[in-house]
């Protein structure tokens, strides 16, 4: 298919002199084919969409999510962590099915591509599903299966992982991407991450971890093992393979410059960070070292929704704040964390978060004629400090159109809405 | 006029017990006439609106804002404090002439409604065209004219406040109640403030000022004064009268214990002194001693929107972190903020803020079904931890129906967006 924007504002996030005022883009089949300034080339589309009024960027990257937890949404929230996770995090999870998943799945993604985001990283269970909901839905997924290496599930997660990996790497239409997902380091002990390691190089696969999200977990790990949990995972050889870490609040000048040293993509989840109380990661060191950090929202669990324009905005106050500095993580970059950064951290650098020729059609299209986004001196810093959700009009993954003007048009969502309230009653009622 | 609501969850902010499943609403004229469970009595109404899948609750204040400087959002951010008044805020303000800011504060006026504000505590100049504003779209609102007491306008402030408290206190249906602005310690010296006082005595005003917004400011008064802004007001005999003290970002116990002696409102404006970096107020002390903490937005050059909802969210989020507490700001008290807290903050306990029977009828319909909406375990934790302010789908003040089904029914939208671009675009050209 092809489909034209044209009189629109671009976004392209190749650099931040990029902005174009006023452009166009042509999308051929899965991929972009032009951007250019000013009006566009003669030419036949099945689609013409007139941005007047409207800016066109690449669409969000959620780098660390549990998609599912959308069944945990408001179900316990301002609760000490154990308490939480013990008497209800974990209680309700045991008693969800493949099924639950698979919807619980497609909300978390009706919710992000009316938020604006084109591609997530997710790690949980049932991730059969998981990526079922993804080849249905349209949305672009790296997918991994937690996996953890103590109890009876520990091989039972290696070789669900490889099984997976062979049935959708690279499935979808090439919308879906495997990892493995060794859960955390205090979940998986050194010979489990050994296998874990050994698996994903025989299969070629790249990582996805919790690092370091806790004062207690940074704790543990150095009494047990005398070191850090970057330390430690990189005795344990981790960064062997192209990792995606989530969270990384607790790490010092020293985990930094393994992080750098060996391109480890970083995902920062403020708000969940936040909501539990875990802390404040050391993101614009890690930016300045020149990680790829990447942004996330974690599970509707602890945050409690998916919006990664909410994240962003977030992401860039938080900073400011906390380094009593109000010029660290400026607009741009905190929109460039959620874009480029996300497609850098999740191995798709050369498939999306920029706007650019050959690039993977990913991208939204906002509605700027709002009384929230008046003026409009620079759209780059409306979008970051002022945008909603519910200015995203129009979403494009993978050259197809999956949402226009707020209506989903590659599935059903009044019927997600009813099966997911179907599957969260029986739930609970279990 | 009557309007009957039904079959809708109600959130009346008059005690967390206090939620009702399922219930009915019956406004009569400006005020609430009855709050019940269950199905309403016969009887005729005007208007009647079912409420399925939706909540009412009592529409927001925003209990610290500069309207007008709507004018100023995404004109210039992420600089350093100084610079960005010195070369960029106060030299556009200087600019400012009365029509803009009639204009400026409509649209403010619109976001607010659009995203649920139903009254809100206003500081600016040219406060006559304002209160205009406030008068032609149905607002409630707290007005005063920002007093700054060294300079040639130090007098003007005087009288011209004297003036608008004649033609504005209780104008509007008495939907505007004015206070006096004196603007901060540091811009007024203790003579002025004395006047000012004097003044507010004379007329029975209540006073609204900025104290203690950063650590730069407390070490100021410190050096001039040897006490802290809160002594310092206090030694100059501010807390004489109701107060509405803004930011209250550097108070130490001995303040808190001053604001609690005097019943001060403090508005809390977590996203602006984040965004300006001017650090964090010890909100959790000051409702643990008993203060009625608001929450406001600030204005949109600081923010850059005027929308509650993530605002109470962020105060909600950041309180946890910064006290490493995740039990701290529950979601019902993050809402109690923004809503009963705001009214006795802005000395209006008796007329708004919750919903029970004989306070005026201010209250906003969210739209509960909604991806980022489901499941609904706990709707007051819905609300404030996932609520998009595009969830507000109806407005109700002083019994007044401003917008239904998102459509602005008071005034006309696009011409306020109009003529605010116009305004914006002369501006910055003259």
């Amino acid at each position: 298919m092809s489909i034209l924007l044209e009189n629109i504002s671009i976004i392209p996030m190749t650099g931040s002199a990029d902005f174009l005022e006023k452009g166009y883009i042509i999308i051929e089949g899965q991929s972009i084919k032009e951007v250019g300034s000013g009006l566009a080339p003669v030419g036949n589309h099945e689609l013409i969409i007139d941005g007047t009024n409207r800016a066109v960027l690449p669409g969000f990257i959620n780098a660390h999510t549990h998609a599912a937890m959308t069944f945990l949404r408001s179900y316990a929230d301002d609760m000490p962590l154990m308490e939480w996770l013990e008497t209800k995090v974990w209680p309700l999870e045991d008693k969800l099915t493949g099924e639950d998943v698979y919807w619980g799945t497609m909300l978390a993604i009706t919710e992000m591509i009316k938020s604006g985001t084109t591609c997530f990283a997710d790690m949980y269970f049932f991730m059969d599903e998981a990526a079922q909901a993804c080849e249905k839905s349209g949305i672009r997924a790296v997918l991994s299966r937690g996996m953890v290496g103590v109890g009876p599930s520990a091989d039972l997660a290696l070789s669900e992982s490889r099984e997976l990996v062979g049935k959708w790497h690279r499935g979808a239409n090439n919308r879906i991407t495997m990892m493995l997902g060794p859960h955390a380091p205090y979940t998986c002990p050194p010979d489990y991450l050994r296998k874990v390691i050994d698996l994903a190089a025989e299969l070629g696969m790249a990582l996805h971890i919790h690092v370091a999200e806790t004062a207690g977990e940074r704790e543990d790990m150095i009494k047990t093992y005398g070191k850090s949990p970057v330390k430690h995972l990189e005795s344990c050889g981790l960064f062997e393979r192209a990792v995606l870490a989530a969270h990384c609040v607790h790490v010092d000048e020293d985990d930094i410059a393994i992080l750098k040293k060996y391109q480890v993509g970083v995902a920062h989840n403020p708000e969940s960070n936040m909501k539990l109380a875990s802390g404040i990661a050391p993101v614009p060191a890690m930016l300045a070292a020149g990680i790829p950090v990447a942004l996330g929202t974690d599970g509707a669990s602890s945050n409690n929704n998916l919006d990664m324009l909410a994240e962003l905005r977030t992401a860039a106050f938080l900073h400011k704040v906390n380094t009593m500095d109000p010029t660290v993580l400026p607009a741009y970059q905190a929109l460039e964390m959620a874009t480029r950064n996300g497609a850098i951290a999740l191995g798709l650098k050369q498939e999306t978060g920029q706007l650019k020729a050959g690039m993977k059609a990913d991208m939204i299209i906002m509605n700027l004629e709002a009384p929230h986004m008046i003026p409009r001196y620079d759209i780059v810093a409306n979008i970051v400090y002022s945008g909603q959700a519910s200015d995203v009009e129009t979403v494009i993954i993978d050259g197809r159109v999956i949402m226009q003007d707020r209506e989903i048009i590659a599935f059903d969502e009044a019927e997600v809405l009813e099966q997911a309230k179907r599957c969260a009653a029986g739930l609970v009622s279990r």
